[in-house]
């Protein structure tokens, strides 16, 4: 794999005395070590709980949506990917891997996560309903949003184009049961993927949820898998608690939590892993964040946070964990050229590449973070395509599940959201009496 | 004004035992009164420190920051506005304000504030350098990532067009003094606008910085400085110190991180307030993040994020304050038709607006908040347009130089990112004499 760890900003060895000791976390890794036999044991089944550790390993899920990817691309010039939190995050994370401007085959895609009307009245405006395509991804079938948003489209693309023609453009991702985005897909023979029963939101990427956004944009969706696959044998394999793996990365957050570290920065030095920094932050928040248990992740993009965060990050409370994510950019991007910086003052510019820059800040930072005394971990890239951002999800996913397996909560669930819900029902009921 | 503060959901009142009693927050924000009546002298005065006070009451650099914008209106489709941390947030923030898509006489706007070199060499594929105009922002003159995109822009735009017309497409906006920036301006004979020399680039908004952006999407920035006059005037007047004001928002901030509090989630349910989150976000961490002191400002996005840190939100750690901006989306927006959701479980969407549901949300997710627990203060905007929205950037600059009054730090530097900046370029130097 094309993924390297670095920890050695985390441990006493190199923040002094006082910081984690590298004993200790390799006693904490360990621990990890029967719940890593329990995940191999079942990927070795093929079957169990939690599911998405078997998605690496499937292949027979893609064709049906290769079809369904070639059919509305074949159609419309964009397509409204309508979903929110684990329907979209992924899907947004694997987009902005796509090489854009996208060739004739492939529709432009827009990711429709949120009900402002003012954004969404202006989307619909800007688009040709006749070429436009809808894919609409709800695991229980029963999200007020995206049901708002679909509502809203079906109508107009029925006043667009023939009745007849919804099936040719819209599609339904979600769990096959009885539901009232299944019922809207029956009355109008909408095509629809499966969304696996097992596999929650936040780990779904790897499944149609993700793959099918992917597939439109043209994305290789095989290899994403592989990627993933590799960071499994390896995680579960005999070296799952060397420092490099998912099993190390859990047990630092969570002995730095104990010790007041209470939140955990992720920062890409890769404009196209912004994304990845939202897909992550749902991913640990959700998971973990329960019992009064848990860190909150924030999510950094570097070096531009270094103008807006760094001054926090380095003087304010020592409150927060680092994972800065660089890729190997040396001699890439364009050359700044010595005869438009003329200037001494400049010299360390001239010759140089765009790339050369954004490297030297990645690891400038990750050391000046260490001289300060912030734990601080470097992930490198030696490239980014689909097979490295497929061991990425797995990476971090793993690393949730042992965290959770540390903490003693379960990274599954998501008690807490139910009761907004149902209060934003009755509020919209009685807004719907008074004003109806 | 038309925003109003609710700071209930922050006190025992409806918090319960243990929360803050009103009496000690109206104390504290008491105990800012000297600190208003400095500002309110200063103001009053017309000059001195923080010289952002000053400029809601200015109208004259206005002139020379519109006829530069209507120049590169007539020459340019498209205009990059280089710049990172507080020489973009604040423009990238109005821009969301904007009426897009913009009508003939205003270029689109691309805010360039990092150097990866994927998506820079992406974008400038995409664009025709003929009809390309370019606005460099530093305040310093010396910003290296700023000064390696122009750098990069002005090599590409002599190749595409003649070096006589640089003058007509290119733009500075930098302090009146000797740097790298202003003698490549000079070199090229770029007409500058100046850079404020008592503006901090994250209290730089209503400056040039922000305004010529802004006027080139066409926005009303004399409406701006008037929203912003408007709360200075209640901020720094008689009831200043009411609970409704940024005294009490500071007290606020300052008397929960003391109860370990260490992060202040600002969260609107406003897409185009989304920008204004990153804004925020260096504005907090950068005036307040030193000497181990500040809280850690996050950015969220409602109703999205429900579905991603909500669950943390209501039960992780009890570390967070919580500001929801709503603004009155009742009636607004599509409607969602009865004959489309017949489902009787979709009752409560049928025949409302989309503004209903993201009102519901709203203020069903403050409640849900309060109920758990968690203190929530609830921003209502009765509308959103510049004049509003320069009130909301004046407030939130009040609230946090008013909280590092009570932390005792300086709001206006930022001594620690200095130390990256040198070893990046020792390590630049380091990287050209390997290559080269």
């Amino acid at each position: 794999m094309s993924i390297t760890f670095d920890l050695s900003g985390c441990l006493s060895e190199r923040l002094g005395r006082g910081a984690l000791e590298e004993a200790l976390l390799r006693e904490k890794t360990s621990s990890l070590r029967p719940a890593l036999e329990r995940l191999a044991a079942l990927r070795m089944a093929g079957e169990g709980h939690p599911e998405f550790l078997l998605l690496p390993d499937r292949r027979a899920d893609l064709e049906p949506a290769r079809d369904l990817a070639a059919a509305l691309a074949e159609r419309c010039d964009d397509v409204l990917i309508l979903g929110t939190g684990g329907s979209s995050l992924g899907g947004q994370t694997l987009y902005a891997l796509a090489d854009l401007p996208l060739g004739p085959r492939h529709p432009r895609l827009h990711f429709v996560d949120n009900v402002d009307p003012f954004g969404f009245e202006r989307l619909l405006d800007s688009l040709d309903m006749e070429r436009t395509g809808v894919v609409a991804i709800s695991k229980s079938g029963s999200t007020a949003e995206t049901l708002c948003q679909l509502a809203v489209i079906l109508e107009a693309l029925i006043e667009a184009v023939d009745e007849s023609r919804l099936a040719g453009q819209v599609a339904v991702i979600t769990e096959p049961k009885e539901s009232p985005l299944s019922n809207l897909a029956d009355r109008w023979r909408l095509p629809r993927l499966k969304h696996d029963l097992g596999v929650g939101g936040r780990f779904s990427v790897l499944s149609v949820v993700g793959l099918l956004p992917a597939l439109l944009a043209g994305l290789d969706a095989a290899a994403l898998r592989e990627g993933a696959a590799e960071i499994l044998d390896q995680a579960l394999g005999e070296r799952g608690t060397d420092l490099e793996g998912p099993a190390a990365g859990a047990a630092l957050a969570v002995l730095l939590a104990e010790r007041g570290y209470s939140q955990t920065v992720l920062m890409p030095y890769v404009d196209r892993l912004a994304d990845f920094g939202l897909w992550y932050r749902q991913l640990w928040a959700e998971s973990l964040g329960k019992e009064g248990k848990g860190t909150t992740p924030i999510r950094a993009l570097g070096p531009v946070d270094q103008h807006s965060q760094l001054q926090l990050y380095l003087q304010g409370p020592a409150d927060k964990l680092f994972t800065l994510i660089r890729l190997e950019t040396q001699g890439q991007g364009p050359r700044i050229s010595p005869k438009i910086v003329e200037d001494p003052r400049l010299a360390y510019l001239a010759g140089r590449h765009m790339g050369d820059l954004l490297d030297a800040m990645a690891r400038a930072t990750a050391e000046t973070l260490v001289r300060n005394g912030r734990p601080t971990r470097l992930l490198t890239l030696d490239r980014l395509d689909e097979f490295v951002l497929g061991g990425l999800f797995m990476h971090f996913m793993l690393e949730t599940v042992l965290a959770a397996e540390l903490l003693g909560v379960d990274a599954f669930d998501q008690p807490a959201v139910e009761e907004g819900k149902v209060l934003a029902r009755e509020y919209l009921a009685a807004s719907g009496a008074a004003t109806s």
